[in-house]
This record gives C-alpha cells, structure tokens and sequence, in this order.
C-alpha cells in the first residue's frame, strides 16, 4: 500500500526533513522549511540537475537572477495582465476557493483552461456552495498570482513568478560574454513566488517555491537537433491533447506522427531520465500534452512531464515551447535589441523551443515517494534514496562505545569528502534503522577485530549485503560506490 | 594600485561575473543577478563555507527555510519596532539619504550608533544640504527595513530581514529530531532582504542579499571553550571599542584581558582562518568590537570582521552574541516552550554565544579583489582565485584546432568531475590570457606529441609553471591539485 500525501508530511516533519514555515506561529499556508536532513537532499538534488544540465554540457550557461525584479519585465511577459487563476469566494465566510482545481475535486473532471463564465454555470447547474460554511458563491473573479513590494524610493517591484524571465532579461548581457553559438541553453536555479489562491498538498503546489529552469534557444530554422538519434527507441507513456488516454510510444512514433520538433523532444526525454537516472521508476512518469484552450499566455505548445503522486497524476514539469514569445515583448517593451548574431553575421532572434522547468520541492517530493517502503522483515522505513542524493552517503560505527576513539578517525576522513553520520547510541539493529529511515546508503561499522586486520564493515541499506574491506581503501571504494556508480559486488565477497 | 569599486563593477559586468538586476528596464538600486561566471564561483564559496561550518562538523547542522515569515516571528525578535535606519529625506526635491553613512562621508568621521536628535543637530551646525538639489532636509525619521508581502488570505507577511529568525523558529522542530547536545550550532545559507534607504557599493550594500548564517548555542554556565588552546598563538589586529586604534594581538591575550568568552573569540578566529585557507591576505582583515551605543537590540556583545575595501574598512562579518534575547522572546511571544534537555534531564534555554552571520555577496566581493591584479608582463589581469572557488578550475586546449578531437576526449572525462572550460580559438597565449582574466587557476594542453607520448601539458596560472603529465593520471592528479591542496611541484618535474 503507498503512503498517503499526509502520511508523508507527518513522517517528513518527524524526521527532521520538513516542516511547515513559520510553524512557532502557526504556519503560513504553501510556505515550508527543510529541516536538517531535507536541506542536504535538496542541496544533492540542485547538485545533480546543475551537473547534468550545466557543468557537463558545451552548449548550456548558468546565471543566478534577482528575486525582486523590475514592474517593466512583468509587464512584458504579460504576467500582471495574464498570470492568474479563477477564484471562488464564499460571499458568507469570505473562504477563497482556486475554480478549476476545486470543481476538479467537485466533480471528478479536468477543468483546465475553463474560463469565468464556465466557472459561474457548473457553480449554478450543480448547486455548488461553499465547503466550510455551505454559504453560496460570489461571481468567479481573476485572481492576480504576482506579490508586489515597495522598494525604498517608492518604486514597485515584484517577486518574481518564475525564474524564466529573469533569464530573458540577462539574456543580451549573457549572449555578449559567453561566445555562445545556436542552439543553446541558460539554465537558472532559484526561489520564484506565486500567491496561490489555495497552496495545497505539501510541497506540490507552494507559495514560495524553488526552480531549476532551462531556456533552450535555436535557430527558428533549425528545430531539428541532431542528437536525437539515440533517443529514438525510448519508450514513454505519451497522450496529445486529441487522444483519449496514454500510450506507450517510442520517441521515433512520436516524431513520425510530427508531434513535436525534435528539440522539444529532445528535452522531454532528457528530463525523464534525469528522474530515471537517480532511480525513479518508468512506470509512474508519463507525458501529457496541453489542450489548445490550457496554454499558458506565452507558449505555442507545451507538455508536461506527468507523475503518479498517491493524489493523482499530477504535473511534474512544464517543458513549453514559448517560441520567440519572450524576447519579442522584451524587444518591444525594453526599446532594446535583443538578437544573436549567426554564422553568416546576420542577426537573429531565436526561439525557446524548449524550457525543461521543474520545482525542486515537487522534484524532492517525487524522490520522497519513489524511495519510502515499509520494510517488513526489519520493521521499519527505508528510504531507498539513491546514494547522489540521500541526505547522508554513510553512517559510521564503532561496534560497543570503547571502540569509538579509533571509529572516529574514519569517520574524520570519510567526512572531508561525504556527508556522514557519527553514530554510537544503541544497539547496532537500532543503528541500522534509524540509517535506514533517512535513506544512508551505506554504513560502516568499526569491530573488535578490526584493529587487527585493519578492516571493517561496509552494509549496503536495500540489499543489507555486507562487505569487509581495507580501511585505507575506504575513501576510494565509496568513491566507486557514491559518485561512479558502482556496486558494492564490485569490490569483494559479499556475505 | 588597487582596483577601484567602479572599476570592479565594470570588470565584473565585461567578464559575466554580476549584472545589474533587471538591467533591461533600467536597473534596480542594490539587485544584482550573478552571471555565467559568478553563478559558479558564488555557487563554490557556498559550498565550501557548507562543507567547512555543517558538512566535517559533528556539532552543527543546518536548515533551509522560507523567504516569506509570519508577522510574529518580527514582532517578537523586534524587528519591527527597532529594525530600521535614520533617514534623511531633502524637503525639494525627496531624495534620501541614509543619515548615520551620508554624515560619515560628508564629515568623514564615524556616526555609528547616532540618534535622530543627533543628526539633526549635525546637519543644522555644519549647514548640510541635499546633495543633489542644494534643497533643505527635512526632520530626520526612522526607516523600517522591512519588506512586507500580502498573502491571499490577507494575511501579512515579511521578507525575512536575516535569516537568523527562522533558525529560532525551527529551533525546537530541529532539537526534536536532531539528537543534539550542547554546545551546537544551527546554520543556514539563503536570501535576505533589506529595504535599505542608500544600497551603495556595489555587492556591499545591498536589498537582496544572501547570507551564510550560524546560531551557535552554549550552556550559559559553559561559555569556555575547550577548543580554543590551538588557536591561542593566532595573531590577529584587534580594536575594543575603549581602545584608539587597532594592535595587532594573540587570541590568548584577548582572553587574558577577558574581552570575550572563548566561544566567542573561536568564532571569531574560525570565520577569519575560513578566508584565509581560501587564499586571502591577513593583513586585509581586522576585529573591532562594537560601541556599547551601536549595538543592535539584540546583542549584549558584538565583533565585526572588517575588511579593507578600496573604499575602506567595512564590515565584512558580524559576530554577535545574543545571549538567549531570541529565544527568551519567542518563547513569550508564541508561548511555546524553547528549551534543550541537559545531561541532567533539566531543561535549559540556551545562550547564543556566537552568530558568526557572514554575506555570500561580501564575501565574493572580497574575494574578487584579493585575486584580481594586472600582470604587467603577461599585460592582462589574472584572477588568482583559489582552485575551490574559482568559476571553472580546469580550461582545456587542442593546440591546434585540428587536434580537437582527441583533446575533447579529455575535457568530456575531466568535466564529470570538475567545472572545465573547452576553447579551441585563438592562439593558445590568448587562450592562457582569456583564462587568467576568469581566475581559471589550470590549464591543459594537447599538442602534436600528446597522441605519441599519451601525455599532455598542465600550466599553472599564477606561477605560469608547466608540467607534463599522463593523461590518464589527469583526474587524479587535479584532485590533488584541487581539492587536496597539492602543489604542480608535487607531481612532476616542473618546466
């Protein structure tokens, strides 16, 4: 049986992963804090998508963008005027209720994309009334996500609402000192801010939350990428807005049937696997493409990169074609060019043809899921998080408390380069499943015999598979183990 | 002769290392978006204050929490009543000044602590005008700094103003599930916001900021330090606020003269050695306690790092000691219970000994211009930014662009596993020029010989040293180099 969305909010809270922000005074609806073991994961997993989609790639820059940002570039986008959600409000209790995703609720049915005046006749035909005071609705209003702020002179400035138009306005300032060529990619990760009309299910849909986003530009003649190649026989779980439900397709069909540019496919897959690399599993990822009436203001097609969460497959991330939408309004809005030259000299404005865009919260709540299992043979919880993002690699032992002096030289050492536990409280059995609990990969326990041969026990969390190994290659094997991949059969005779 | 600030600021902006915020549209006052070359070296100076103050500590954890905080956590650490600066504002034409930091330059005398009664006084006898219009100033008033947000519900909310306060928000959640013992520590690193009336100087002074912040908790009864003796010898130029100018002095006399408590005087040491294992100059750095009239509300004791910027002393660090003001105070006003169980089983309320609250923006800014010097020889600027923090810390050359195909070979292993740079244009003492100006502290060469002798060519920027090594010894001979503090002489014979 899978945990429940509330069960895994009461067992991140007691395992120090997260909490609800300012809880001291009662907490604020959609705002979290990470708790000592959830800020290494979280820091791991920012790691790892800034590796895979910065450091090792030619063709893609980073930039950390301001969070309080210019009323011009809001205005551009089209955020102020368009960046809402249809709200209910009780006219009794005042209780403020988000129209889609409520009559989602209400009457089992995707509303996305409905408009007001959809909103106020299902309101009437089904006879619709406040949940919490069972007072009668208010016309359906606009509902503006943005927070404003007053900066000293008296100038406003806003939050941003994500972190892509950020990118969009350094955009010329990174063109013209990165000696970048089409196609390629400025990656962000960073806080944005939406003012969400009812924040709901834990981390999927904050107030305050964390993007790690990507703008890929190209040539608008060019939308074919040529690395695709590799990709043509990955299978995923494919629907378009015209489909009734999910097929499993090959990325091949997909490009037949002209779907999607390659690029934009390109990057779809690229995300999956980012999910499927760190040990997520195939069957709870599926991809979804918006209806022409769901898109958001500035994107010309989008899909959405869907998970199996214990509340419904739900969007993971957004990858939006937003085409020259964004450069164009800054163009326009700015009085500035914005432009790339190509290779013939000729000055361009390319497309985004992708923007992979994920929320770290959703992305931690989603390794969260993927990792939990009650383990009923040991009788408690494993966390079967992988190695690259637990929030410990390894937890160190001595055997009984007087071995502790020569344990803790170890773990002085295996520190310098990992995120280690020093544990010497309990029994051994204990140890284990408080590791376990927190999703330690790896544990070493430091034994009576171990001053003599100069080894000790490395256990491995999922399989519980032991193996004893030479203290001075301690550093080198979790090295193979944490960061290459390996196994821990890789090393010597497993018992 | 140093580089000026207006200097730096251009530098940093030519080189891709920090952009005015929202730039399109004019620029805000005191926001700054981090470029292609910043984001990396900001993202390393994070990383290794992490891996220095949570990561190799037993006794100190860490958290991230949320921007956005309750009114209460304000109302109750005071910010909302005596957060604020003096502010003079011009009666013509309503530009404002920040009173205590415009007096100083104009009367080039320190005002720190001033009151509005004071400034007044002062701006009346010494006849001050607006420096801008020539026009009269109004009453000197006091300024909150607080950015207040409203959420959906119409609740109130703050832009955390340091990220202290959601440490002792968390502190009781964190004590809970953390197994700590006194004395520990609580860090964080995040944003922070600041409405400052006169942002100034660059990353110096700004509305958005990011601090890297630690809560470092003692039994009041216990404020010695049992660490303290190695540091005893340290020297460091130290200034009480009854003293006429700075002496250079032994942490062991600081304690002689009972100046601080051991805890705090270890803070003190740890925050500067932490600059100066990152290559910076001791001299550039002193303590200077605080006056009794410009202690914050909070602190019953407080030492500033400063730093001799180009434009003079500043603090770079402030090292309060809170005592328990925090959590005396949230306790009241959450009537929650705050305490740690000791090992009598008697509850305690904990003391803040030491907050040592450092500015990743500052810290950069010091950084930058510990490194940044002209090469009158090579007739460019070097970076000798130290191998963990700079941007990338291997670039990668064919000698020749039709080498480029084995010498990709190369930078695609070692870019798993370190920030590499590929350049292939140009001639390689443009290239070597190129990676100078961006602190790459190494660089790696593949000539005609290189497919022979399997070896290429590692050059050290600062001394220009070459080496010629294995190639398939690279990985880890730059491990050494760079994250084990080796030396290019430890490897091979040096040409």
């Amino acid at each position: 049986m899978r945990v429940t969305i509330d069960e895994m909010v009461a067992f991140c809270k007691r395992k120090g992963f997260v909490y609800s922000g300012s809880e001291l005074y009662g907490g604020l609806a959609g705002i979290f804090d990470y708790g000592p073991n959830g800020v290494d994961m979280k820091n791991n997993i920012k790691k790892e998508w800034w590796k895979s989609h910065v450091q090792i790639r030619d063709d893609i820059v980073g930039i950390d963008g301001a969070i309080i940002t210019h009323e011009g570039i809001w205005k551009a986008s089209g955020h102020l005027s368009s960046f809402g959600d249809l709200m209910l409000i009780c006219s009794k209790c005042k209780n403020r209720e988000r129209a889609d995703s409520f009559l989602e609720t209400k009457l089992n049915k995707s509303f996305a994309g409905i408009n007001s005046d959809e909103v106020n006749m299902l309101v009437t035909q089904n006879k619709i009334k406040c949940p919490k005071c069972k007072g009668i609705f208010e016309k359906c209003t606009d509902f503006n996500l943005m927070f404003p702020v007053m900066l000293g002179e008296g100038n406003k400035g806003y939050l941003r609402g994500e972190t892509a138009q950020v990118i969009f306005n350094d955009f010329q300032l990174v063109v013209n000192n990165s000696r970048l060529k089409l196609p390629f990619g400025i990656a962000q990760i960073g806080k944005a801010f939406r003012n969400e009309i009812s924040p709901r299910n834990f981390l999927f849909r904050c107030r305050e939350f964390e993007q790690m986003e990507l703008e890929y530009f190209v040539d608008p003649k060019e939308k074919e990428c040529p690395y695709i190649k590799g990709y043509l026989d990955f299978e995923v779980q494919v629907k378009t807005y015209d489909m009734n439900d999910h097929e499993w397709m090959k990325i091949k069909d997909i490009l037949d049937q002209k779907l999607m540019h390659s690029w934009h496919a390109y990057w779809l897959v690229y995300e999956l696997k980012w999910f499927l690399d760190l040990g997520s599993n195939k069957e709870n990822f599926r991809f979804r493409q918006h209806n022409k009436n769901e898109l958001a203001h500035y994107s010309t097609d989008c899909w959405d990169m869907e998970y199996n969460f214990p509340f419904g497959w739900k969007e993971l991330e957004g990858i939006a074609d937003r085409s020259d939408y964004d450069l164009k309004q800054h163009r326009e809005h700015s009085k500035k060019d914005l432009f790339i030259v190509d290779d013939f000299g000729k000055k361009l404005v390319p497309h985004v043809i992708a923007e992979p865009s994920l929320g770290v919260d959703r992305a931690f709540l989603v390794f969260m899921f993927e990792a939990y299992y009650y383990n009923k043979e040991r009788d408690n919880i494993i966390l079967k998080l992988h190695p690259k993002i637990a929030p410990y690699q390894i937890a160190v032992y001595p055997l009984v408390k007087k071995l502790s002096e020569e344990t803790k030289l170890i773990y002085d050492e295996l520190k310098q380069h990992f995120n280690c536990i020093y544990d010497e409280s309990g029994s051994v059995g204990r140890r284990y499943a408080r590791a376990d609990e927190i999703g330690v990969p790896f544990c070493v326990a430091f034994d009576f015999d171990s001053n003599d041969d100069k080894k000790c026990t490395i256990r491995e969390r999922d399989s519980g598979k032991q193996i004893r190994v030479s203290i001075k290659e301690l550093v080198l094997i979790f090295s193979g183990l944490i960061c290459l991949g390996k196994n821990i059969r890789d090393y010597s005779e497993v018992f």
